[in-house]
């Protein structure tokens, strides 16, 4: 592993990513054809915030989070801290200090492939995490990692820059180059969702909205009444 | 698989169904003789609801949600959809929209052996949803499966019409052929415990409540004071 | 196993044990040198409880209940009841019934490798409990244990008398013979977090506070903008 | 939980359910329409067996082999003990103690939702067997269960007389009244696959051979050279 | 964690560690009454091989393996090193040339609750392990940790002196105050077993060897003929 | 997701994957710095395979292998598939046929996300393959995916044409640009290990070898005799 850190990587616009977070994780995700989760292990540390801001990545060794430190000083206004460690962890290497620190700095919140802990406090605070685990292990400061160099978590390239949404369904990212296309897409996908909303309060059927009935022949799919089911063999 | 959609099977009295759900899973599933439990992989989406209806059962491929949209159309008032997938899966086959075309129909919540999503809004409209998995991973409309066949979740069998239980404890399964005797089983058991409770507040032990300490010495249970247990070698 | 009920075992003091719950799982575990913490897999069955007491020990077989009947009757007022089972089984050796008993005995929660269940009345009772799983899974009374005993749950070993701390971090053990010295060194990390909180209010940064930046090129960390880092091949 | 042992139920022929076994778990579970798989969970405790017998079905309290001694005076030439436990367990249920016993019996292997010991020697001996875990961990013969009774075991139902057929590919059920039906279907599926392998191994592409390459533009597929996909933005 | 070396630790006889050894894990984990066993997650790095000897015990913080180093001076012919991390960790923190080291100073074996790596080359070697994990995965050497102190791993404490054994079935620790005890019950165990294979092999039952028969009513449990079975509702 | 299929990328040169393919995964993950590890839950579907080769990777719905069948085509010898899926997937995805295909084309192995089937006859054939699961669940062709587009696996990116290595220890990724440095790097390790194997064969210890024992008290590691160990409170 390359020990750097790069300092002031390009961002996404803070405005177009706190856009994101409002539409939510599902239908940014859906609107740029299913990509960019981050899966069901990462969840939140408290139920309700939504989120979404720009990326600053860390990369820490497992059990340590000096890279942690390193990587506040790199954060700004409409920031989101994204930590991954070189090998599974679940130690709780965040907790309410660096919450303040970050609330300090603007930053939005905080994604981690590790543990969290302290919180209590973080909710108390407001301030929103998201992590694979809750844990009040501690670490140590004594590896080098890396701050703003791509990471993986939970199947997917961060980038520094990049667009992170987060709420109670998870996590997801936007690519800095797609954050266009996914605004466009987004604000589509949800009128779309409110006009098909109104249609299923009135009782029609997805079958029929979405012009699933024709096709169920060709899926081979029959329909049977229970009484025939049942007798046969 | 037969790719069959079974049309009208007969359902256990919903009415039945919602006294069962109203005494709750761990009573019905102790007063059944321990029977019937989905396991503790699947979790309320949102806390706190508690629910009993008419299994409709839907057999998915994974990935794939063209199924429920097959099935809603085959639920009725007091309803609960059971959702299978033919093999492991987290994706998150069900969200707001499908709970708004559901609530439409009485149907009173859902079941999942994958994921669901918009969980922020399963909880605000007050949908309850029990699943394996929390993940905002979309799905396509390309493979067929099943509707109101048997489906196993969970370890258990859930045949369409049985009656499906769900609380903060899990989800259980009374087949249809057994209501009335949970009825009355159930019954029985919350008047036992309401007597237990009164004992224990009055500070009754459960020992000599259940007759237990007079078998002690059958199981080879022996007391020893610490300071004589902490000299032995 | 020896099947044994060890009585009257030495405790800590309980005042102490809720001073140290006072000061939280994540505190007191960083207080002691980052020890006794039992793991991320135990997790409260409803968020907000913080508790610290006085352990009362019992070793069940999986499936299984009868020991913590006989754990009950030797629990005081302070302690916490900490259930162990032989193998692992998530069934929900615990509920409602059994914390009614011990809030009668001033017992201030109970922690289960197992699962729990009743957890909606256990909530409603303000009875705090931590288990690896929830799960409304029944239990026979069939097979003898232990009461008293030291054992082992989430990786570490938890005797008789220790205290026993929890809140939403998790689970920790202090063992007897530490807790004076939990006492003075947790007071002294709140007292220089609250100093590092001001600090981070302020803006002041970790990698200053703590001297970090001076370590950073002897951990062979580097700092490279942006550009440079991207045209590199 | 009923506390019966059902005697003498009828069963597949024994001859079938070994051609069906050396056709394969693979070939039979594709050639019945991709059903009856019971998961990659059940795991071979040694390789290179294949099996396919006559379920003998046994439903134990977890820790506790006591139904398995009830289950194997049940077993006949040709049988396949299949052991659930009613909630999740590891224990290692069976060892080469009850596999001297069944092979005396005829019985062609086990199957255990559980786990498995002495796998040294049942390797030695051949006695093939298939569980969710190898534990060491022994069991008492406390608690009632039932044998010959349908049971749930990585999600299929398993009916006693069902044929199970197991490789390292892991286990399936054929139910007793599919059997004809899996017999022709498999024999069929092995001749197709006979000529495929033929066709590979000249170098034929399934692309072709399942005409699937018409279909590409239908599914949305377009191809791209290297150079123009790597200068797009 | 007191980061101290303990040098010299009492041992258990080496000898009888291997009589132990060889009477295999699954017979003296019964012989004990069913204790020790360090769970069904420590998997041997190549089957076949079967160890007794006594501990050296590490504790290593996770990704590091500095305290391995430090543990392998303090090991003698006939130890068993025993590696705990103090957080979960799947990390290869050994690997072929720490067996080389160990081979050389007449170690037994390697027990790891994290992960191994240079599998290949240890099964040439025939150097046997047990983990939780293979893992490629490297390790630094940046943070203290312990020796020869009493380590959890697999839900049992080990401490330096006890005995360790280990074959395909896991690894269990028998506590070095018990090991006499351990010597006579396993040689009675393996008697008992020797004439119950014997039995087994002439055909008599567990049911009439063990006198399970005569208890089945106590038990509750029933014989029923299929035929009254199936048309029971 | 993009569906694409790129055609002829850039591969890195087969002689070198072959010859990193040699040093095996443990040596060449250290000696690029601990970067590139798939991780530990990829396992060998039979051990004793050694391979290196150029990645072609194929991104699939779950359940689904239509990709695969399209990425065939795009396999030259000295390749290794790479298949992920877009979301957790056991299914058995890859089987015997496939290989054969494979074999035809001169592939070196594949490793896939999710599972794999017919490991009696890849055992046999010798085709070497890595996966999450090993299953039988077999899978649709119904919905689109990619070729050749980078894929995450393992919580790494592999990018077509970038060098894959895999052994009993696991499967890592060398991107197309670091394989000048990671054969020089790997070369180099493997002559300094190749000298501290005989040093630790003569019996030097890895504590004098890396000048170790001069940090020790720098890391506050203290020796004690057991006896004052024993002694202190």
């Amino acid at each position: 592993m390359r020990t750097v850190v790069v300092t002031d990587p390009p961002r996404a616009d803070p405005g177009d990513a706190e856009t994101l977070g409002g539409f939510g994780v599902a239908t940014v995700h859906e609107a740029l054809g299913r990509v960019g989760y981050l899966g069901p292990e990462l969840r939140p540390a408290w139920p309700g915030a939504r989120i979404g801001g720009t990326a600053v990545t860390v990369l820490c060794w497992p059990g340590d989070n000096l890279m942690i430190h390193v990587g506040v000083e790199q954060c700004r206004p409409g920031d989101v801290l994204v930590v991954a460690t070189n090998s599974p962890s679940t130690d709780g290497l965040f907790g309410e200090l660096f919450a303040t620190a970050l609330a300090h700095r603007g930053v939005r919140g905080v994604v981690l492939g590790s543990g969290v802990r302290d919180v209590a406090e973080l909710r108390e605070m407001g301030f929103p995490a998201w992590s694979r685990a809750v844990s009040a292990q501690g670490s140590v400061k004594a590896t080098a990692g890396a701050v703003n160099v791509p990471v993986v978590l939970g199947g997917q390239t961060v980038a520094p820059g990049d667009v992170v949404l987060a709420d109670d369904d998870g996590v997801m990212v936007v690519p800095r180059a797609d954050v266009a296309r996914a605004l466009i897409a987004s604000q589509a996908r949800v009128d779309k969702e409110a006009a098909s909303r109104a249609a299923f309060q009135r009782g029609e059927l997805g079958l029929d909205r979405y012009g699933l009935r024709d096709q169920l022949p060709d899926f081979g799919i029959e329909y049977l009444p229970y009484e025939k089911w049942a007798e046969e063999p």
